[in-house]
């Protein structure tokens, strides 16, 4: 009675509901870029006064960094605190997409109509379900069936420095029942998942130096230390042969997961050639004795996200440079401690130093991995309001990303948090030509409107 | 008596002479650049005016690339042919110059005074030595007392691609007794040098492609192929831990120094220590078994001038990058066949590519090593003028560079070459900061003169 004329509503609305998504979409809050502070802020402003338009009590809060959102409404029901992010990934390679990432426009496409744009799916359209969900149910109902706090991140895409302390500055006014962030995804594009683990994320940057100055590779080439050379002999150390990260004492703290879990994802059914496939690889690439989903949820990794060094424009320049330098990321699991490995790390680099050779070292974030209390009844009535949506089981999930939020959040503000999103594989999050499925984001609304029925 | 008039009139004219340097090292041309193109031919005009100004009879001769500057001046006496080149290295990383690289000035430095900008020593100001020298000795006895040809090129850069149809197609007008070429340096900064042998060329990208698409390192890491991954460890096993390149067949080939060339080698008391310590460094890198100046000498390099792929901007992106790349130059020592070596290096690194990543290589060039006739009599000649310039022995001295040219006088015109130039260690040739001592700019003017009186 109450969620039938919620789920009408939402199919009538959802050509609206796209051209709101769309006008974010339009705004290019790459967070990592102080060229787009303003965009940023401008995204914040957009979703203060969307969040206004039904009814929430929202403003903007601003930080040493980027501003957070924040809005609260309802006055019955359980406390629902519900977080997105509104900023975005650096578009490049910018060559490699089709259109401007910041024009989006709704395609039709073999698989469905999509609509296009950077942060389309990562995570202005994921955000978006859940306050189009509360647009409906306030436009049937007149009210919402839960106390929700909304709170909005625009740092998420460059390690969130302004939200530990935003966290412990209101740790009031984001008191909540349970949390709900939806920034992940479907379980291999076509079932619904509530994740139940995380993995951490270790950002670490090194910058190998040999010479004091570029050197000419004629006058000095089979003579002086090419630091070139120094970081690919490091880089590639990283894991041995049988694909095992070699750093000492990196799995020395690593909880596998229980037989139950292990079972419940066998049962899953997860289809790794098509995984593999959908990107045009054939072979998995990680530890030689672990399947690829235990290597993607509940393996650590490292990763070089970027490395360079020396000349890469056109032609051609013989020099041996005096720097080399590369960005590599480490995914951690349960019983990871992320500080303990980059201290593990940075001694790693430094015992494999040549002569003449320095490693200055920069951090790019450090979190642990999360598990879910998935015991909590909210797990089983959001589950089934899940299945319900989408006509088959909800499965309990695993996910690669890390997610920091939710580690946080369960550290600073006490509060358990269920994971939910409806991304898909193919999205291209962090690519050129992101896009997310309309369908994605259709029966995203109307799930979160059937998660608030089964809630409250 | 005809030099000493010769020599009076280069120690008078030398503001003159570093005026009209200044002029030709405003003209940034970086050939490349396509966007410095018309610079290219401007500085070639210039050379032009410049020549015809001392009674050359000079043009311009275009080719599909860069142009040619030739002219002809003299009518009794030997044949010679004067070869230097009028482009430039690009200048990036352009922060870390102190000044505009394109606007050149005198600067009093503890080392005495330098002309600073790119191009200074290579090979501008080295090319104006002869021409300010022919300038003097043409103002002093109003002609020249050999027959000369001055060939300029606008390419060595970039790989000279136009050189050798052009060398083809003007076998005649190039003709000559013997080669003179001005683009090396002196013995450690002191003793003036004829260079008696040359390391050749071989230069390759790679690049190194896994999935269709660049892919979320949460999402795929530690499931899918890494192309920076895979790229380190083929850049790894370039040299084993002794240094030695393990390329199968690489040294196959390789004509070592015969004992009197080494014995001369070891009379010449190089300073590795000093070598190295110029430049930041105190630990030789190369070969296990061979001394810095084998290693420079004799010996072939296998040198990452650049490597690149994935994020390099400010902040952190956790991509696993569809490509990765790298540049490579081998320096290649007598007997080795660069092609040949080509060949072998691609196959080693198609042995080496995982599942799913393919390679694709481009050619950045390929020469031969070059050994110099160093029994003609105009070599002792030669040897004894600068001897008298310097007031020490000049040295028969190998080099680490690669000059093609010379080994395209001797295939082409059947010219042997002879190399005498005035460059320092410290120019900071290729890098930023270049600069060129104005001793060594007076003293190699002198030297030509002296070089021009001893031949004749």
């Amino acid at each position: 009675m109450t969620l039938d004329p919620v789920l009408a509503r939402i199919d009538d609305d959802l050509p609206a509901a796209l051209d709101r998504l769309t006008a974010l979409l339009r705004i290019p809050s790459i967070s990592t870029d102080p060229a787009h502070d303003v965009d940023v802020t401008r995204a914040a402003d957009w979703l203060v006064d969307d969040l206004a338009s039904i009814g929430v009590a929202a403003e903007r809060h601003d930080t040493t960094g980027h501003p957070m959102v924040y809005g609260t409404v309802g006055a019955t029901g359980p406390r629902l605190l519900f977080y997105g992010h509104y900023d975005v990934q650096p578009v490049d390679p910018i060559e490699l997409w089709d259109h401007d990432p910041f024009a989006p426009a709704i395609a039709e496409t073999p698989q469905g109509r999509v609509i296009r744009g950077r942060g389309a799916s990562d995570d202005k359209g994921q955000l978006m379900t859940f306050v189009e969900a509360c647009r409906a149910w306030t436009a049937v109902h007149g009210a919402l069936p839960a106390r929700i706090t909304f709170l909005f991140e625009g740092e998420e895409e460059s390690g969130s420095p302004s939200l530990v302390p935003y966290l412990r500055g209101h740790r009031d006014a984001l008191d909540a029942d349970i949390a709900l962030i939806c920034d992940t995804g479907l379980f291999e594009d076509r079932v619904p998942a509530i994740i139940t683990r995380l993995r951490g994320l270790l950002g670490e940057e090194v910058t190998i130096q040999a010479a004091s100055r570029d050197l000419h590779s004629g006058s000095y080439g089979g003579a002086a230390r090419n630091p070139n050379e120094v970081l690919a002999r490091i880089l590639a150390n990283l894991r041995d042969d049988a694909g095992r990260i070699t750093i000492p004492g990196f799995y020395d703290d690593v909880a596998e997961p229980d037989a139950d879990t292990l079972a419940q994802w066998a049962g899953l059914g997860f289809d790794a050639g098509a995984f593999l496939g959908a990107v045009g690889l054939s072979v998995p690439a990680g530890e030689a004795d672990r399947s690829p989903l235990e290597a993607i949820w509940a393996r650590p990794t490292a990763e070089i996200n970027g490395m360079w060094g020396g000349y890469a424009g056109a032609g051609f320049k013989t020099v041996l440079p005096a720097q080399a330098a590369a960005k590599i990321s480490f995914r951690l699991v349960p019983g990871q401690d992320p500080l303990k490995l980059r201290a593990a790390f940075r001694d790693w680099v430094r015992g494999q130093l040549p002569p003449d050779c320095t490693a200055e070292f920069a951090d790019h974030g450090a979190s642990p991995a999360s598990q879910m209390a998935t015991g909590r009844p909210e797990f089983a009535a959001a589950r089934a309001a899940l299945s319900d949506e989408w006509g088959v089981e909800a499965a309990f999930a695993g996910a690669g990303g890390s997610i920091p939020i939710a580690g946080y959040f369960k550290d600073i503000l006490g509060l358990d948090a269920m994971l939910v999103g409806f991304a898909k594989d193919d999205d291209r999050i962090h690519s050129p030509n992101e896009k997310y499925d309309v369908a994605s984001f259709h029966k995203g609304i109307r799930s979160w409107a059937r998660i608030l029925a089964a809630l409250t």
